[in-house]
């Protein structure tokens, strides 16, 4: 029995769990996900230190002094120190970063204030406290830093990194393999016989693994031969975590995904999803691989991959949000449809509307290498008109 | 002169200069950017072939024969081909991506024919033409397939990959050193000292420019010497195609980037921008090579990077569109600011606001690791309110 689009999704986040975990360098983290919550192991900052090139001073000595008269008795330079505890109406020349002397409890910016004989005048006094950022403003040792599930993105490194954090735990990332089936596909750099194409779907799919992160992903070419596809899958299991395959998964007397994966043992979760394009999608496990049998087409492929594939990759590297991002946007063109199926259609974002690309074929990749987003398009539908509102799903491709 | 937000990023765009044109092989060329049009090599598709598995008939033998009975004459596999010309009331077995045999005009699909002693019976006719994708009907030999300046994403890839393309013209992508100056930074791993803090903007950076497909990125620590920094800019000049400094760009005793870029005749191209975080920021080119001078502060480290650096970066390798994707989205919470000063904040999306998150001093990067976007105010405006529509720049870092 087919189910629908929303009934698919949901089986693939409900069905794969997520991968061991491991320690990596800092420095080896990034797109990985978090697998524990990581404490603050200093206060940031960790000590107070000034905002501002300029002075440090005694917030009450200029207040009951007419003259703002204050004698330089030292300087603070970035990663320097003093230990100087400052007196009545003294000053230390202080930078930004460099820790606030004992004593001081404001900085006046260098802007702020004239140079004297043997100090300075204030000129502009601002508030008690100005220009000092205080330990532990922004996070205190032991507070929570990152949650487990945070994805550790450019920034996230960074904030972990200012804690002088080595080491971080996350969870393993799949190990994918790619196979291709169909005997009509022919090599690029090779000549077309008759009645046949170039395969094109390996440089996309595995383009799109290694964007979403992963490192580990290795194609496979197979002939419509069940045996052969037999023996591939075996090995395949046993090395990777997550299997695609392209092709071969219709009723077709060519098609042997299908029987293969049930010869093995695999569960089917799901076979035929109400959707255009990618109708005869696969969904399977067995022991904790996973397996995708998407159609041949190529448009077919790239959007079964981004609306499940790709969560389910995301889900076993522990990432909380594993669909496409979403937002709601006006069509700019109307289209009919068949109600019984849902779908997804490539779409182009403008200011503030969505356009439908020409050419939605399963077989066509020319809209799809144009667009920046899918626009799901619900079942029990028939008929959209401009103007109206349309969740969209944008693609890691847009720019 | 300070400039303004707007003169500074259209500044970047103008000055910025496109890196020369080379031949990459199809599977190396994952997020570079085309530099010549790409013309269709062949017809998509090639020949006349099946959207289904079914039958291939001449349509007008069903309509005129009673009995909807057709003899079966022969099986054309994907990758196959029939030379046998289809004669009245015959009828050739067809799969998914076949050429569709000579003579015929028409697929059936299997489920709407019964199987009989000698061929078949067709209990639903299609429209004539049905079921069959035309030759060129993708796209015709000779046509544009892409255009220069295209970014190639995965599905480009595979689009280019149907023609049998092995090699496509693409621009060079920048070589980048990061220069990290400042005497309070410490290396993770090692003891804190008195007054000094650990050094987290060279994985900050390093991992947003890895991200952004760049490959070659050098990283250098260098102290607040002035003699010690210009040997290493000479160096790094000859090496790299941009060079981005954190720290010693204010005016402080202390901050020689701009000196030592002035003494090697850089022209300053802008010097400051009225912005909050990285008012200090600098950018000056020379022969070719562009410099970024950006604050120490990490938040104002980031914010400078998405919003000026990466779009250098993406001109250079040729992107159209340089800047961050833009929307428009009412405002969670309110706020107020200095109004001669506009900037970015860090801020988190929901449904159909957008949050201005806690904490945004450019000393932090608490909120960062957590935003998904940078919320653009302008200069010349103080209040904010709740539901006001803001212009929001999407983060790479959006899951």
């Amino acid at each position: 029995m087919a189910v629908s689009i929303g009934e698919a999704k949901a089986l693939v986040e409900k069905e794969v769990q997520l991968l061991s975990v491991k320690e990596v360098l800092l420095e080896d983290a990034l797109g990985s996900v978090l697998a524990e919550d990581v404490e603050a192991t200093l206060d940031l900052p960790n000590f107070d230190n000034s905002a501002m090139d300029g002075y440090a001073i005694r917030h009450g000595d200029v207040e009951s002094n007419d003259e703002n008269q204050l004698s330089l008795v030292g300087e603070v330079p970035a990663g320097g120190f003093s230990d100087h505890l400052l007196e009545q109406n003294e000053t230390i020349r202080i930078f930004t970063g460099a820790a606030v002397p004992k004593g001081a409890d404001t900085v006046v910016m260098q802007e702020h204030v004239t140079a004297t004989d043997d100090g300075i005048k204030i000129d502009k006094l601002p508030v008690l406290g100005a220009n000092i950022r205080l330990t532990g403003e922004q996070i205190g040792v032991g507070e929570v830093a990152l949650v487990k599930g945070t994805d550790l993105n450019p920034s996230a490194l960074g904030f972990l990194a200012s804690f002088g954090i080595t080491k971080v735990k996350v969870f393993e990332s799949p190990a994918v393999s790619v196979v291709i089936t169909g005997d009509e596909l022919v090599d690029r750099g090779n000549e077309l016989g008759q009645g046949q194409i170039y395969e094109s779907n390996s440089i996309a799919l595995i383009s799109a693994i290694k964007e979403s992160g992963i490192e580990s992903c290795s194609m496979h070419r197979c002939l419509d031969d069940k045996d052969a596809l037999l023996k591939l899958v075996k090995e395949l299991s046993d090395k990777s975590d997550l299997v695609i395959f392209t092709g071969g998964i219709s009723v077709g007397d060519y098609d042997f995904v299908g029987e293969v994966l049930a010869e093995l043992q695999v569960n089917e979760v799901f076979y035929k999803v109400r959707q255009k394009p990618g109708g005869p999608l696969y969904f399977g496990k067995k022991a904790g691989k996973y397996y995708f049998g998407l159609p041949g087409n190529p448009a077919a492929v790239m959007s079964c991959f981004y609306e499940y594939v790709l969560p389910a990759l995301k889900k076993m590297k522990g990432s909380e949000h594993v669909f496409l991002p979403q937002a709601n946007l006006p069509l700019k063109n109307g289209f009919s449809k068949n109600p019984k199926k849902g779908g997804f259609l490539k779409g182009k974002i403008h200011e503030n509307e969505v356009e439908i690309l020409d050419r939605q074929s399963s077989s066509m990749m020319r809209s799809f290498a144009k667009a920046d987003c899918l626009i799901y398009v619900p079942e029990n539908k028939e008929k959209f008109e401009p103007g109206e509102l349309m969740e969209i799903h944008y693609l890691p491709q847009r720019k």
